[in-house]
C-alpha cells in the first residue's frame, strides 16, 4: 500500500450483523483502510474445545475486502475462552503471592504452560490455514500486548531449564546469584524457585534473571505463533503491539524478532507535557524499527482505566496523530472502531461513539482520515537524528529492584529529565541499546544506565570523539546485579574522569543550592553523589564543593556527567550548551509546547497548546494538510499543526 | 405497646447472674422497656453440635419480663461458634482473594453454604419452639447486620443456579454479560464462577449479577429463618436489623420480606454535618417501612470501630435520638445496654458504661428515658413529603463498577450533595424506588440514576405534571449494564430535552467556573457532561457555553438537569426555586444546623450546633418535652430539642 | 578482654580466600579486635542435609586468630538454606493470610517447627563440637534478630499447648478471653487456632496470647541452641542480638536468659533527634543486661532497606558510637566488615565500603579505632539513674491491638514524649519491668502501662515516697485485656486521685488549649481525657474546666498524671519541675542538641547538631579522646565528642 494506514480494532462480534455493513460504510466515510479484527475471538471461533467457527469471519473479512479495507489479522490468544482456565486450572497464572487467578478478565494465562500453548498454537494453524490467502490480509497481529507473568510450579520447571541453558552449571548460577549471602546457596537444581513472597528482600540476581526469563518466556510465546503463521504466509508480516512505555518485555529483543513493531500509545490528559512522553515512545518505536512503525492503538477520546478519564478536548486527536506520524509512524489506528455497548472497556471510547455518527468525536475521525490522505507522501519517510538516548531494558529491571539507595527512583522519570530539555531544544533524537554501534551519532545521552554488561561501546564512542552524557546511579552493577567495585561507576570512571564513593539520596522536601560559573546559581533535588573530580572539569557543586556537573575530556571526545536532578531549566541550558558543542543541529528553536520535527523533507510542527503561536519558517513551503503556501513564518492555532513541504520544483 | 421502645441489645451472658438483677433494676430506672437478647448467644446455647443449653436464657427472658421489660429475641445466626467452623471449613467464607477466612471474629459463614444454613435453622426452631409462648417476646430479630459475601465453590454453584434461573439459557446470559468482548462466552454452565481476583478488569455483568445474587442469598438467609419461626409464632413480627447506609442488600426487597424495619445507625462524630446524613437514613428507613420504624442499634457515647473513637459530647445523645423519633422511628434502641469488659467491642460504649451507673453516659440515658416517654403521643404519627428521592440498589451496584469515568464517582455522596440542600430547606422528603408509583408526590429527585430498567415511571410523573430533578451519569445503561446508545441519557433525552455525547470527568484540584442569569456566576467541580440542549431551557452554563443545568417543559410538568457537582450553596439556592415552583411547602425555613420536620402533628426542631438559635413558629404550641407553651418563638441551645405541639383543645 | 571491643559482622564466604589475608590486615589497622562470623553460614556449612564443610571455617577462624582477632561465633540458624524449605516446605511460615512464604530471602522458618528445630540443633551442636575449644572463640552469637512469627497448623497445635500449659482448662481459657461476646465459646481444644483473617476484629484476647506464645516460641528457640551450646562450652557466654526497638519479643524474658545482651541499631537519618531515640534504646539496653552491653550492628554509613537511604555525614559516625559507650556499650560492632558486591544487601555501607579503603567510611572506622581505645578505661563502668522508665512487653503488645479509642496510639511515641525531655534536661535514665523493685529511684516515669497485672509495685513506690509520671491510657485492662471497671484507671485511681468517664481522642488536626498557673497556657493535642479529681491538684486543665494534669499527694510520695499530650516545650517544663521536686540530678543542664550523660566517673558529651557549642564544665578534667586538660568549659564542633575523666591524681 501506498500512504498510510488508517483504522482500529475492530470487533465485530459484539454487535448483530447487520451492523457490520453499517460499519464499513461509516469506514469508508472515515478514510479508514485497514482494521484489526479477531484480537478477543478465540471464544467466539473455538465455543468449545477443538470446535471451530470461522463462518462469521469469513463473511467479516469478505465484507471488509469487498468494502476497500485490509485487515490486520489477530491470532486470539491474548484472552483464552472460559473454557480453558475451567478444564485447564493449570493454566491460569498465579501470582507473587501463591494465588492462582481467575478467569472473567482477560490475559489469563501461564505463558510457560504447555497446554495453553498446544490450544494457542492449534488455533493459530486453523486460523493461518484458512486466511493465508485472503486478499485482506496485510498483517499478522499475534496476541496482544504481551506482559503476562506466572509464578506458578510449572512457570518454576520452566525457570530452571532457562536457567541451566544460561549458567551451565549450579555454581555459576550461585555465583551469579551471589547466594554465598544470607545463606541462599542452592545445592540441587530442583531448589530454584521463581521469586515468591518471603519473609524480606528477595535476592537480587533472581529476580533479575526472572524478569529475564519472563521476557523471554513471552517472546517465546510470540515465535511460536510467528513460526506457525511463517510456515503458512511467509510474505506476510508479523507483529505484536506493544503496552507502550513497560518494562515487562525486552523491546529490543521483541523488536528484533518481528517484522513490523506496532504501538500501542495513550497519553495522560492530566499530565501537561503529556506529548513529550508520546514524543518519547514514538521515538524508542522507530528505533526498535529501525524505520517506520504502526500507531496500533489510541484512543479517539477518553479511555476508562485511569482513576479519571475526561475525552480529549477538540482538536487534539489530530495533534497526537499527526505527531505519531511526524516521528516515523505509518499507521494510525485505534481501539477501537467502534465503542463497545458492554463489558469492561464499555467506557473506552471509539471512533464511533456510544452517541453515533453524529458526534463531534466522529467528525474529528472523519477529518483525520482526510488528514492522513494528505499526509501520504512521507509514509515510508526516514526521521534522522544525530543524538541517540540510551535504554537497556535489563538496566531497567535492575534499576529499580528493592533495597537500594532511593525507592523513588523511577527509570522513566530519569529519561524524561533528559529526554524533555532536548524535546524543548527541537532535537530529534533515536533510543539505542547500550551494544549498539553508535558512531552514527554526534552526541550519545544516557540518564541511566545502573547495570553495564559493557562498557567498551560508550567509553569507544567517546574515545572516538563523540560527546556522552550520562546521570547518576550508572554503571553500578554487572549483569548479574553485583557491585563494580573500587569507586562508582567502576566502568566509566575512566572516560568521565571521577570517582564516586557514597551516593547521596534525598528526602522528597530536600532541596539542593548548586554553583556553576556558566549556568549560573540552580537549585537541584532527589539525589546526588559525593564524588571528587580525578580529571574532569567541575562545572558545577554543591555549596560545600561537591561537584555535580562534571565535564571530561577524553580521547577525542567528551564526557559530561549529572551527579544530581537539576531543575528542569538548568537541564536545558546545560544540554543547550552540550547540544551546541557536540555540533548537533536543532530542527528548530520552537516556543514552549510546539513541537518541531522532520521527516523526510517535511517539517511537521504541532502545537499542544491552546494559545495561538507564530513560528518563524524562512524560506516557502507548502503546507501538506492545507495545501496552502506558507513563506516565512506560520501561525499554530490550539492543536494546530503544519506539515511543511519543500515547494513543487515548478514545471514539475 | 403504646409509646416508644427504649432500651438496646442485652448480652447477659457476658455477665455472672448476680449482675443480671442490677441490669433489670438499672434498665427500670432508665426508662428502658424492651432490650434485644441472643445477638451472639450460639456458642452458650449449643456448646457442641446439637446439645443446647436454653435454662439462663430462661432465667433471663423471665427475670426481664418480672421486670416489666419487653423482649426482641434474637436468632443468633450471625456469629456461628467455633466448633462449626472448624467441623465443617466449607461453612467459612471465601473471599475475592480465595482467602479462606477464619473464625475468632464474627460473621464467619458462608450464606451459600447447607452445612450452615442446616445448623441455623436447626437452632432457630429450638428457639422458636421454646419461645414461642414467652410473654417477653414481641419481635423475632433474624441474625445481625446481613452484609456476608462469599466467593467459594459452593457459592459457585449457587450462582449458577441463581443465574439459570434468572436467565434461563446460557445465551442468554452470554447476551446480557456481553461476553463477545474479551472472548468471555462461556459454553456450559459449570464454566460460570463468581468474580474472583483476576489479571485485569472483571466481566462488569458478572460483577452486577454477582452483587444481586449475593444479596439474594442474604435474603433467602433471612427468608429461611422467618418462614421458621412464623410456623411456630404467626403473630410475632419479625425483622432483621440493617447495617446503616451500606450497599451489599438490597434493602427495598429486604424490607417487603419482613414485617418491621430496623436500622443500625452510628453517626460520624468527625462529620461536622453528620446529622445530614443521620436524617437521610433515617428518611430511607421510613420509606423503606412505609411508616414507622425501629432504631434498632446506635451508640450512647464512643464507638470503637472506626480509627478515632471520641465520645459524644453532653447533650448530643438526645438531641440524635430525637432526631429518629421525628422522622418516624417508634423505638430508640442501642448497641448495647451495658458496655463489656473483654473482648473485642469493649471500646464500644455502652448506655452504662465501664465507669458505672455514676457517670454523665447513663445520667444521660435516664433523662432520655424521661424525654421518650414524653414523647409517646407521637408513637404511630406518619411523617409525610410531597418530595421524593430515587434510590436503586442495583443501580448503586452498577454504578460503582470500574471502568467508569470516574473511579471517585461515590452514590452516597451523590445522595447527600442533593439531600442535603434540600434539609437545609427545611423540606422533608421520602425515598423511592425507580419502579415505584410518584404521582403522590410534587417533586422527585434523582440524584443519579446509572442504570435504568424503565425510565417510564420517571417520565410519566413529569408527563403527568411533576417536577423531576436528575444529576448527571444517570440513564447510561440498561439492567445488564450495557449502554443505552444514541446519547446519553437516551432514556431520559427526551423528557430532559437534551442530549449528551461524552462525560468529563474532573481531576481532584479542577473548578468550573459558570454563568447564569438566574443563578448567578458559580463554581462547579467534579465533573461535566459535554452536552447540547435539544428543547431545554439553559439555565446555567460553562464560560465556554457548554450547559451546566438545564430547565426543560415536557407534557404537564419540568425536568431538570444539573450535569455538574455546583457548590454547595448554589444547589440550594437552584433546589430553593424548584421546590417553590414544584408548590412544594417546607416546614420552617431553618436557621443552618437545625433541623425542622413534622410527624402528626407535632413539629420537631433540633439544634444540631453548639450555639443558641431563636426560630420564629407563629401561634402557641406545647412543647412535648417540658410541657411548657411555646409562643412565636422558642430558642434552642446546644443540642437543643423541642417537640411543639398544637395546644390541647381548651376544656377537652 | 579489658577495653573496649571494636569490629563487625565478617562474612568471609562472600569473598574469595585471597581476600580474607586482606581483611585481616585492614582490620588491623582499624584496631578491629573482634569480629562475628557465620550469621549466615548455614548452607556454606551444610551445603545437602547432613553434609557438612567445616574446612573454610577452620581456616577463617585460625587467620582471625593468627591476626589477633577475637570471634563472636553465631549459630547460622536464623537463615536456612533453600534445601530446607525445597524438602520439608512445612519449615516455612505461613502468613496471617494464610500464605506460606517462599524462600530466596531469609528468616524463612516457622518458629514451632520439629523439623526446623532438629536441622538447627544438629548444626549446632556440629559447629559446638568443633569449636569449642578454639582460642579465637569469645561469644556465641545465637542466630540473628528472632522475630519470625508463622500461622500455620504446626504453630496451631503448639499454641493449643501453650494454651493448656497457661491455663489448665478451657473454662479458664474461654474466661480469659471473654469468648461470651460474638460467640466464640471454646467447646473442645482442637477448635482454638491462632489469630488468622477473618471477616472483622479478632478477639484481642485471643490475639494478646498468640503474642506472648510467639514470643516464648522464639524463646524456646533461642534457649534449645544456649543448652546445646553450653553443653560444650559451659564457659562462653552466649547471646542473641536485639532487632531494635520492636514488640515481637518480649526483651526482658529474653535478657534474662541470655549471658550477654546484644543490640542492633540504626539510627533514623531522616529523623532530627533521632539521636534520641538511640539513647533511649542504650539505656534500655543497660538496663535490660543489668549493666555493660554489646552494640552488636550498626551502620558505618548508609543502609539499604528504608526508602530513601542516604550515608551518614563525616563525623556522625563517631558521635553515633561514642554515645553507645557513654551509655554503657563495652564493644561496638558493625554490619558487616566488607560491604557486600552481591545480594540483597549490597548497598547496606560496610566497614569497608564499595570504594575500597581509599575512602571517608574507612578513615573514619580507622580513626573511630583509636578513639575507642583511648576510652578503653571505661569498659565495665555503670552509668547509674535515679529515674525509672517502665516498659512492658505484654502491655505494648496489647495497647496496639484494634477497636481501640485510637488507631493512632503508637507505644514508641508515647515513650519518646516522656524521654526526650529527659534527655534534654540531661537526666540519665534506666528502664524498668513493672513488676521491678523500683525503690532505688526517685523517681518513676510510665509513658504508658494499659495493660496492668499488678499495681501494687507503682503503687507502694509512691507509698514509700517516690514521685510517678504517668501517662493516659494507663491502668486500663488486666492481663487478659479485660477492662479494669469501675472508672479508668482502676488500679490507679486511688494513687492518682482521680478518675476518668470516657477516654477523648483527637482528630489529627485538632489542638487543645489548656491553661495552668505553674506552666502557663499551652496546646496539646492527640488524647484527654474526660477525668474529675477525686483528690488530687488540679495542675493544667482544658478551657472548659476539664482536668489535664494532675498532681496527687500520696503517702509519703507523689504521683502525676498528664492526661492529654502537650507540646514538647510544656512536657519540658513540667517534667524539670517534677525532676527537681523529686530531687533527681542531671547530668548537667545542656544545650538543646547535646547529649550529657555519665558513665562510671567519666562524664561524656555529644554534640548532635551541626553548630559549634560551649559548654560549662566547672573544675579540670582531661578528655580520654584527645589527651587535652579541660578546665571549666569545653567546646564541641559539629558531631563533636568529649570523655571528660577526672585529672590524674598528681604523681599517680
Amino acid at each position: 500500500m501506498t500512504g498510510l494506514r488508517y483504522g482500529g480494532d475492530y470487533n465485530p462480534e459484539q454487535w448483530p450483523e447487520e451492523v457490520w455493513a453499517q460499519d464499513v460504510e461509516l469506514m469508508r466515510r472515515a478514510g479508514v483502510n485497514t482494521v484489526t479484527v479477531g484480537v478477543f475471538s478465540w471464544a467466539r471461533i473455538e465455543p468449545r474445545p477443538g470446535e471451530r467457527d470461522f463462518g462469521w469471519l469469513d463473511r467479516v473479512l469478505d465484507l471488509l475486502h469487498a468494502g476497500g479495507i485490509d485487515v490486520f489479522l489477530a491470532t486470539p490468544t491474548a484472552s483464552p475462552p472460559p473454557w480453558l482456565g475451567h478444564r485447564h486450572p493449570e493454566t491460569l497464572p498465579v501470582d507473587f503471592d501463591g494465588h492462582r487467578l481467575g478467569y472473567g478478565s482477560r490475559n489469563q494465562f501461564c505463558p510457560s504452560s504447555p497446554v495453553y500453548r498446544e490450544h494457542a498454537l492449534a488455533l493459530v494453524e486453523a486460523l493461518a490455514r484458512r486466511y493465508a490467502d485472503h486478499p485482506a490480509l496485510k498483517l499478522w497481529h499475534v496476541g496482544n500486548e504481551l506482559g503476562q507473568v506466572c509464578h506458578c510450579d510449572v512457570t518454576a520447571g520452566h525457570f530452571r531449564s532457562w536457567l541451566r541453558d544460561r549458567y551451565g552449571s549450579l555454581d555459576e548460577l550461585n555465583t551469579a546469584w551471589h547466594t554465598t549471602f544470607w545463606s541462599q546457596r542452592y545445592g540441587e537444581w530442583d531448589e530454584v524457585i521463581p521469586p515468591r513472597r518471603a519473609p524480606y528482600l528477595i535476592n537480587p540476581g533472581q529476580r533479575l534473571d526472572f524478569a529475564r526469563f519472563c521476557s523471554d518466556a513471552l517472546l517465546a510465546c510470540f515465535m511460536a505463533e510467528r513460526d506457525v503463521l511463517r510456515r503458512f504466509t511467509p510474505d506476510v508480516p508479523v507483529t505484536t503491539n506493544f503496552i507502550g512505555l513497560q518494562a515487562p518485555v525486552d523491546y529490543w529483543e521483541l523488536a528484533r524478532h518481528e517484522d513490523v513493531v506496532s504501538h500501542d500509545w495513550y497519553a495522560d490528559p492530566f499530565d501537561p507535557t503529556g506529548h513529550v512522553m508520546s514524543a518519547l515512545s514514538f521515538d524508542l518505536m522507530r528505533s526498535l524499527a529501525g524505520g517506520p512503525w504502526v500507531l496500533m492503538e489510541q484512543a479517539a477520546s477518553a479511555v476508562n482505566w485511569r482513576r479519571r478519564n475526561p475525552p480529549k478536548p477538540a482538536g487534539q486527536l489530530r495533534a497526537q496523530s499527526v505527531q505519531a506520524v511526524a516521528r516515523g509512524a505509518d499507521a494510525v489506528c485505534f481501539f477501537q472502531w467502534r465503542a463497545s455497548r458492554g463489558g469492561a472497556e464499555k467506557f473506552h471510547s471509539g471512533m464511533l461513539p456510544h452517541a453515533g455518527p453524529d458526534s463531534r468525536v466522529f467528525r474529528e475521525v472523519v477529518a483525520l482520515g482526510a488528514d492522513l490522505r494528505a499526509l501520504a507522501p512521507v509514509a515510508g519517510a526516514p526521521v534522522t537524528a544525530s543524538v541517540a538516548v540510551v535504554l537497556d531494558w535489563e538496566s531497567w529491571w535492575a534499576a529499580q529492584l528493592d533495597g537500594h539507595p532511593s525507592g523513588d527512583f523511577d527509570l522513566l522519570t530519569r529519561l524524561r529529565d533528559f529526554y524533555e530539555p532536548l524535546f524543548d531544544l527541537g532535537v530529534t533524537v533515536d533510543f539505542a541499546h547500550p551494544s549498539a554501534d553508535l558512531s552514527a551519532y554526534r552526541l550519545v545521552v544516557v540518564p541511566n544506565l545502573y547495570l553495564v554488561r559493557d562498557a567498551q561501546p560508550l567509553v569507544s564512542f567517546v574515545a572516538g570523539g563523540g560527546t556522552l552524557v550520562m546521570g547518576f546511579f550508572s554503571g553500578v552493577v554487572d549483569e548479574h546485579d553485583r557491585v563494580h567495585l573500587g569507586g562508582y561507576p567502576a566502568p566509566f570512571r575512566e572516560v568521565l574522569g571521577l570517582r564516586i564513593e557514597e551516593m547521596v539520596p534525598l528526602g522528597p522536601d530536600e532541596v539542593l543550592t548548586c554553583t556553576s560559573e556558566s549556568l549560573g546559581g540552580f537549585t537541584a533535588d532527589f539525589w546526588y553523589d559525593d564524588l571528587r573530580a580525578e580529571g574532569a572539569e567541575v562545572v558545577a557543586s554543591l555549596v560545600d564543593g561537591v561537584p555535580v556537573v562534571l565535564r571530561n575530556e577524553y580521547g577525542d571526545g567528551t564526557a559530561w556527567y549529572v551527579g544530581t536532578r537539576p531543575s528542569a531549566g538548568v537541564m536545558r541550558r546545560l544540554l543547550a550548551r552540550v547540544v551546541a558543542e557536540a555540533g548537533v543541529e536543532p530542527v528548530l528553536d520552537p516556543p514552549r509546547g510546539v513541537e518541531a520535527v522532520r521527516r523526510g523533507d517535511v517539517l511537521f510542527l504541532v502545537n499542544h497548546g491552546v494559545a495561538d503561536v507564530r513560528l518563524d519558517v524562512p524560506g516557502t513551503h507548502v503546507d501538506l494538510l492545507t495545501g496552502a503556501t506558507v513563506t516565512d513564518s506560520v501561525t499554530l492555532g490550539k492543536y494546530g499543526v503544519a506539515a511543511l513541504a519543500p515547494p513543487l520544483p515548478s514545471g514539475g
